[in-house]
């Protein structure tokens, strides 16, 4: 446990520690043993001389060791300017094996380019040990403690909502059908109920972060059965304006965050900018922006998607805010009621919600949601919900503050952060249609 | 968004402000109308003069406002000492119904010592308005901050690992099988498998807080269908003991930290203290356990619980510990191995794991894990285990660095630190078998 991370090496040259790490790799040379050693900070060269006799038993060991073997040892580390992983080595005394690597990779995680993405997924944990998959999941952790820090910041409290339930839940969506003990339960496709009975409940403002579960048949890049939402609903707001607002500051200091941690390594390793916003996010009404479109870009959105997004339009959105306001991000708003879900609140029949785009990709919907019983009942009913909603309307009988809120998929943020081709990048385990292992 | 919150309201004395609330109470006297007013932080006395013309329509509308609903309020905040309310209270110039609770409520939530369990569920967010419920959220929120802050500086990263799995996972107890597509899912008990597969791809030390599913027909105080797990592993131990003072210097600081927050007001609305250990957690072997037990209180464990704990010894063991070292916290070792995972490493066949008991309950098992192949794959075997865990077999092939770790159930341990006398007043929406609603 207090094992020293390799990143903080340097601060005991010519001292004698004990370190633990992978055996990346081995050079056996005629008087010489280098063998590289990896933790989750940074690699360490472990220098054996061959003609020391008191190292003839290391040696001895190095020689017949696995790759990827994980060792433990003890030695002095020295600052070697002509080293050049970091301008150091370690002299060891003793060398212990805590686990060995018997078998024979199945794939050679360094080089990940001509590995088929099915083999890398099967062997996920093999996968993870490359260095750039490593700070993917260093960098979605960091993203999500800058989210967390914020919403906290802001005084709100976290909550846990249940996944089984007991009704097929809101959206169009397939919901995944679980066998409960003598009757059926569904596995929730969001939190969104959930979050608004903490709202009736008087919570004033909560997030959750957990897995939300969609049964949708369909294999695309920006899709999976399962992923992790970063939840917000808030009360006391005056407009989905408030909404849009705190979600954009939430992003700006996230984003923020990350630039002063991870800026460099990013762009070292994957070659993206981390843009912190400086400005407010431009937002455009959806047929002012169907407009823009069609004027610069000939993009005629088609029949059947009309009040809505799809995924061209949100590639186009993207270009259109960069060229127009030199933003990463874009606010649509006034969508159509019939492509929105019937809890969000309208006014003059349009709902008070917004879609939000960034590097080409929706990432957010969010609205004031309609905390009035009887308009809500309403609207439910002429989106054909009956029994389903009927435990959700509930809630709304016995006084409920105005209120809205959105939700982030962290793994969609984390792909697009990164400029990751697919999702299954930005999953520690991915899921689809085909795939429940490992 | 900018709404005020009551317990900041003494800085703004003498100004215009505007605030939003529930209507908790309405005193409608001759001359005068008193109106409680609640958020989620406290309350205010709203006082509106019913001979100032002014105040016609106010006075109108609060005549035929039903308690709960929500309003929004402008008016001048006066610093009065003979308001028993905090001192102070709003005089209001506009106010507008934001929401109007229509319907009778079908208990008093101010009042649910005889209001049945199943109504107070069923309604769980007029429950939730009681005061003494939300704090519980309130304590449980930060709780789980203050154990995530601990980890976050020891360099612990979070990942997020899948709920649906292919295959019935790991421990005796059922687990709930889902359509998935065209075969069959099953919701993960814990994420033992993956935070493993962690270890094995390098990442060292992750957590986790995410639901867990159990389904265990079984009505209880301490169980449910779902629950929020966090979850802990790390990498580079020498032995199950870092695992135990880990757990050990987490616990102090998150009760640390609720002490100094909520103590108090702990001790006020559940009469319970507090306590931060400050010495180490006292250690003792299961079968010196059972000695102590036989001779202080005469308690002998039935032969089929023997190598293991059972709710009557919990109990008595928590008695032992506060008794013999004074400490609220005993943890449990040299379990027999029939009674443990077979993951849990082995020295002299006895697991390398231990029990946590705090205010009598277990609050976790943790362990050094076996993380070479042979063996595990043989105690595997041993327990009669064979294509369910192949596929975390496959994980420790290629090396992994001796590991260990231990969850907790963060509503379990909300009850016992509040004192709660069932799980499901420290679940924000409980579970059991008979219940999946709301």
């Amino acid at each position: 446990m207090n094992k020293i991370a390799f990143k903080d090496l340097k601060e005991y040259f010519g001292k004698e520690i004990t370190i633990e790490g992978f055996v990346e790799n081995i050079r056996d040379l005629q008087w010489v043993q280098f063998v590289i050693l990896r933790d989750f900070t940074d690699k360490l060269q472990v220098t054996i001389e061959k003609s020391e006799e008191k190292n003839k038993e290391m040696v001895e060991l190095i020689s017949n060791l696995p790759l990827e073997s994980t060792i433990k040892i003890t030695g002095t580390l020295m600052e070697s300017p002509k080293v050049k992983l970091n301008g150091m080595e370690l002299i060891p005394s003793t060398i212990e094996v805590t686990s060995e690597s018997h078998h024979e990779l199945p794939f050679n995680y360094k080089d990940l380019e001509h590995v088929l993405s099915d083999t890398r997924l099967d062997y996920r944990w093999l996968d993870l040990r490359n260095d750039k998959n490593r700070l993917i999941f260093e960098v979605q952790s960091a993203m999500v403690s800058a989210l967390r820090e914020y919403v906290l910041n802001e005084n709100f409290m976290e909550i846990h909502t249940p996944k089984l339930i007991g009704t097929a839940s809101e959206s169009g969506s397939e919901v995944f059908e679980v066998k409960y003990f003598d009757r059926k339960a569904y596995l929730a496709q969001s939190p969104q109920f959930y979050k608004q009975m903490a709202m009736a409940a008087g919570f004033e403002r909560i997030f959750e972060v957990a897995p939300a579960f969609r049964a949708e048949n369909s294999n695309s890049n920006r899709h999976t059965t399962e992923f992790t939402s970063f939840d917000i609903e808030f009360s006391y707001i005056d407009s989905y304006r408030d909404v849009m607002l705190f979600e954009q500051k939430l992003l700006t200091h996230m984003l923020k965050r990350i630039s002063e941690k991870y800026g460099e390594k990013i762009k070292e390793v994957f070659g993206v900018d981390v843009i912190v916003p400086e400005k407010d996010f431009p937002v455009i009404k959806l047929n002012d922006l169907y407009q823009e479109l069609e004027t610069r870009y000939g993009y005629q959105i088609p029949k059947e998607d009309v009040g809505d997004l799809n995924a061209e339009t949100e590639k186009l959105a993207s270009r259109f805010a960069m060229e127009e306001y030199g933003s990463e991000f874009l606010f649509i708003t006034d969508y159509s009621k019939t492509k929105r879900a019937f809890y969000h609140m309208r006014e003059n029949d349009v709902p008070q919600g917004y879609d939000l785009i960034w590097r080409g990709m929706e990432i957010t919907t969010g609205a004031q949601r309609e905390h009035r019983y009887e308009i809500l009942k309403e609207q439910a009913l002429e989106k054909g919900l009956g029994e389903d909603v009927k435990f959700y309307l509930e809630f709304f009988k016995y006084g409920c503050p105005p209120h809205g809120g959105f939700a982030l998929g962290v793994d969609r943020m984390t792909m697009l952060l990164l400029g990751l081709p697919h999702l299954r990048e930005a999953m520690f385990i991915y899921r689809n249609p085909d795939r429940l292992e490992p």
